[in-house]
């Protein structure tokens, strides 16, 4: 949890098997190669519910499996692909941006939901990209941040990171959001996506399931920002995601004025994410374009799509 | 805050008007009167949610206005009243428990909301209540305590009083709870009320509507376990319910690690109660019997209903 956002973790991911390759020392190809993969394979079971860093460490698996004259060439080719993709991250981060902020409105009022700034992702981020550009744009937003517990992602990282681009907020608590969808006080839910399945269910930030009912039923636009690489067409649907589940001491460690709130004895269940229905989602916003429903015919025709983002 | 819980709230703020009778030095009935009145209206202005106190408060005004002969039988009759309504309040609160604990199943796993066992009421509590006498009369039950942010009052307070009992529990963030609900990991929603409207709406604390609609989401029961003086048939719905806004630090003073989490400058929106739809509740439990719907209809029948409990 020192990395967290699915897609820095994705990077994060990558830049350690780059190091890797960076320290081998060996001059077998075959032993390097071996090597490589079972280090991709151990970085991979560190974090199930997240696709990115899985996406990563496919695309760079299938790299140390091309044809290379011996383990120099598979190394700078390997590391070249790593920066090539970080580079690439940010480009993505910008387009998504582009097509989320031209979905928000003067004077939306905008619910977000844990994390998925700069701190999250490389560079713009995702849902708290679009929000940034909007602003940058001149359009004027107000975030209601959901604290997001257990972590409080929101309350600790977004909430900085809006006051860095003086963009204005509230911290409002995650069982708040209700109240205010249910007296249209918001006008737009904007989250992230750990992984998203074919038929469009999506595991995100534990709560997002709940906040994306409140919204759908009061008629109010659902986002899901994330890049395509997010997408896992392997996955027919959210039943079939594994969710990750953390330590209890995250629930249980919350204090007020120093005091540990609950019982010396007391246990605690903590799943980390949930699965959003695809029903509840308005639509997704990638690199490659907005991705409206039937998700199950148009995520898959997104992907395939070119991207046609500039890389700075 | 020093006393929370609506229908703690209603004894308490009839116990105050109980206090100021004892103390008040005048012989002028008309003065006494008029001084009891105005304290009454004082205590009810300080929470405008709950209608416990109000009821508590109206019904005493109702005393206070019949004939006696001089201050000391108005005031005798006051005091005699209070403590009747703390002894009914016992037996209230028992007959809701066996009405309750008539809908838990063996083997139940229940989420709970809040705090509404004897620290929130006069002795048993309304959905603590239920579950505690489905405990006592042999089912197996687990209970998932919502943490209840910001006050964590399920963490706190639900937590410590499931120990005094012996009912295993396990805490889980309130985002958790469609997590457990889309999983079919629990079997049944309880909470209490702050207040019923004629048409079924109920305030309650802020987090019940967002997990009423998990539970309806997925054809979990939701149980709202409250006194009949908690239906207010002054209010057609949930709409003319106030909402009291509550102080920002509430959710800006919380700590990890002795270290508050939120940026120094951050600013927060803090409703205390939102409104559940009476579309998302399967029935309301109260001393009177339980209710379903039509609410609109039942409500109005079932206060009219003789109270068969019996004090103890």
């Amino acid at each position: 949890m020192t990395i967290r956002g699915a897609p820095a973790i994705g990077i994060a991911a990558a830049f350690g098997l780059s190091l890797e390759a960076a320290a081998w020392k060996g001059h077998d190809l075959q032993a390097f190669r071996s090597h490589l993969v079972k280090v991709a394979d151990e970085i991979q079971a560190t974090r199930p519910t997240a696709v990115n860093m899985a996406w990563a460490m496919e695309h760079l698996k299938a790299i140390i499996n091309e044809e290379f004259a011996g383990v120099d060439e598979l190394r700078q080719r390997l590391i070249a692909r790593v920066d090539e993709m970080a580079e690439e991250d940010v480009a993505i981060n910008h387009r998504m941006a582009e097509f989320g902020a031209s979905l928000v409105h003067d004077g939306d009022i905008i619910i977000h939901h844990c994390n998925t700034g700069s701190l999250a992702t490389v560079d713009w981020g995702t849902a708290l990209g679009a929000i940034r550009l909007a602003h940058e744009q001149g359009k004027k937003v107000h975030v209601l941040v959901d604290e997001t517990r257990p972590r409080l992602q929101g309350s600790r990282l977004t909430a900085w990171e809006l006051e860095q681009y003086g963009i204005p907020y509230d911290i409002i608590t995650d069982n708040a959001a209700g109240y205010f969808l249910s007296t249209h006080k918001a006008q737009k839910v904007m989250f992230g996506a750990d992984r998203i399945a074919r038929n469009g269910d999506v595991a995100n930030k534990v709560g997002s399931y709940m906040l994306a009912l409140a919204a759908k039923d009061n008629n109010i636009p659902v986002y899901s920002v994330a890049p395509s690489s997010s997408i896992d067409l392997h996955i027919a649907c959210g039943k079939q995601i594994p969710i990750e589940e953390r330590d209890p001491q995250e629930v249980l460690g919350i204090e007020i004025d120093g005091k540990r709130v609950s019982p010396k004895s007391a246990t605690a269940l903590n799943p980390a994410f949930d699965i959003t229905p695809f029903r509840l989602i308005t639509a997704f916003v990638t690199e490659k374009g907005i991705v409206k429903p039937p998700f199950s015919k148009n995520l898959s025709i997104t992907l395939k799509k070119p991207f046609k983002g500039v890389i700075l």
